[in-house]
């Protein structure tokens, strides 16, 4: 007799083996849909959630963006972005840390305060002290009328769909989309960007979608490279500028999943300790800015060969046709092009698919790893 | 006929076998030079290397405190007694990222670099970019006549002595004494805190290279921590506020020089992906804050807790005679009582000397391991 074995949730997976694949592949919607309708025909701007004056959006003088986990690490890219937009100075803060160390805010403080669930309890308690100390608070959530949002004075709603896996991905993409639309929100209403240069870079962004579906398209790539390396013990992260923290999330996704030993540095610190890890065969990924933006390129160049050359295994994830990285990499994976700033939003892809095909490998459950939960309600 | 062998070198450590060990005995000392003749009998603190107005310091709105490897988590620790003490947003930022991602500094910016060697290429660079925009320099710097401190408005030497080890221990602690001494030196010039505050602030500091002998005078137990732990892969460092940064630190040795999978984490971060790495026998260290600090004490006794009831070997340095930290415990290393900010300068002691220990029952060059300098004149 044949027998039909199926279930609710392999049913909701639409197909895949986990929802955290599912919801990898889903990242160009989120992304698109965290996006769509923010940009009015008029050329405007227009975030309409976002319940503060811009009398008193022009009056801030410090933006402080609190999270935890990838969120943090979300944040940790858009400052990049949200300094260079509004030169308005952005201090990123875990949302732990910040709570209990007497941080310096008052009623000129933007507090950003970004989580997929709306319900950390340490992100809670670091907006209800930020508030009662006069900071207006905005809440990055995907959650309508989580506890977070109620609690803050306006919120921008990511629109990434129910994200299931505990490991975040659509979560992170859409957190740095929307973080980005705040960023160029901020510097439309404050003059420090002209119309047209929002314009390009709202173009730019819808544009990613596609980008982000020409990734997973080529994700084979990233399948061999797991299945070769599952039995690794440790795998270091390189990045600089916006792709450092890219190597943090890269890092923490293999941790969350893999349960391997895996750390992102920012490549500059490489020889100021890191690199004394860096043995025969250990894998490097490294996230290699665009060619052209200042030196940041060339260095991290040279931080690949510092680490072949004492051995390691290098995973170059680098824009397509850059000359330079192909004789240095012992994996190469391409990404379209596309700005310095956005490029976070293509080069996460390919470390969150090889945490997940790791783990799979390992025969770990990729939705429910051990010790975690999804959202964190306790401090 | 008797052969007497010695060399020079061992003549230097002055019956040690490395110069790391040596440079954490001299702590004490180390300490103390780097607070001699900075408080008058007058009851003001006097930092003659200080070249900048007190007019200029008063303007200030804006600290950034610029560095590398250990110096960068100086910085971290100063960063929660800077901001405490002088209200002044301090910002801590690792010279390679500063220097490329367009910082926002302007004339009343104050950068401080933190570098032990003074010839730091990465954080150089960084002080050329800062005072290109405008901004006032302090250099806090163990080496007289170095390049940093020549081109820099003002410095703070750290009175530490040659370090020779390439792992750094006393330049890590007069780095956070040197930091505090600003700290309190901006905080009188303000007039942030009272006389009497900052009088008895500097008692204490004072009285830490006791304590710090206390300290080194009882890590036998370390010894007999590190030969049972010889053969772990991976160390977990936790720890919160000031002690995030110690954890930090106590992970980046072991990288050094054991070249072990340590990593260091804010506390509050464990249930954000972090403690999925924790299983059977893993060690995981934890600093625990004084008691009487906020909640922070009893938030961290619940982190030892959940990696306890996973299966974690924990050990934890506490203050002496904290009633809640012995039940779950593995290894319990107790630190003599000081207030919150003062404890990094006795709990970073106990994972220097585990790191050094570690990495000399392993058989490695603790004084010069692989593929590191002790001045990274490169950047």
């Amino acid at each position: 007799p044949f027998e039909v074995t199926w279930d609710l949730s392999a049913a909701e997976k639409g197909g895949y083996d986990w929802f955290m694949r599912k919801e990898i592949f889903e990242q160009p919607k989120a992304v698109a849909d965290t996006l769509l309708g923010r940009y009015t025909a008029a050329g405007a701007l227009q975030l309409d959630e976002l319940h503060i004056g811009e009398d008193e959006l022009r009056r801030i003088d410090k933006i402080i963006i609190v999270a935890c986990g990838s969120a943090y690490y979300a944040g940790l890219v858009a400052k990049y972005a949200i300094e260079h937009w509004t030169r308005v100075a952005c201090e990123v803060e875990i949302a732990s840390e910040f709570r209990y160390r007497d941080p310096i805010i008052d009623g000129s403080t933007l507090v950003v305060t970004i989580s997929q669930s709306g319900e950390t309890a340490d992100t809670l308690m670091a907006i209800r002290h930020a508030r009662e100390q006069g900071a207006k608070v905005i809440a990055i959530c995907n959650t309508n009328g989580a506890t977070i949002p109620r609690e803050s004075d306006a919120v921008l709603y990511t629109h990434a769909g129910p994200e299931i896996g505990v490991a975040s991905t659509k979560g992170f993409l859409t957190q740095v989309a929307a973080c980005y639309l705040l960023g160029l929100y901020l510097a439309q209403v404050r003059g420090t960007m002209y119309d047209d240069e929002i314009a390009k870079v709202m173009e730019e962004l819808a544009a990613t979608p596609p980008l982000i579906q020409q990734v997973l398209d080529s994700l084979d790539a990233i399948r061999e490279l797991a299945a070769r390396l599952v039995d690794t013990e440790s795998v270091l992260f390189l990045g600089r500028h916006v792709g450092y923290p890219v190597a943090l999330e890269g890092a923490l996704k293999l941790k969350e999943i893999a349960y391997l030993h895996a750390e992102g540095f920012p490549a500059g610190e490489l020889k100021h300790g890191p690199i004394a890890l860096v043995d025969q065969g250990v894998p490097v990924f490294v996230v290699v800015p665009p060619q052209g933006r200042d030196q940041l390129h060339d260095k991290v160049i040279s931080n690949i060969q510092e680490v072949r050359a004492r051995g390691a295994f290098t995973v170059v994830v680098a824009e397509a046709g850059d000359p330079e990285v192909g004789a240095y990499a012992d994996v190469l994976f391409s990404l379209p092009k596309v700005s310095t700033l956005l490029q976070p939003l293509l080069a996460a892809v390919p470390l969150q698919m090889f945490a997940c095909e790791v783990a799979t490998l390992k025969g770990y459950d990729v939705d429910q790893p051990r010790n975690l939960a999804k959202s964190v309600t306790v401090e």
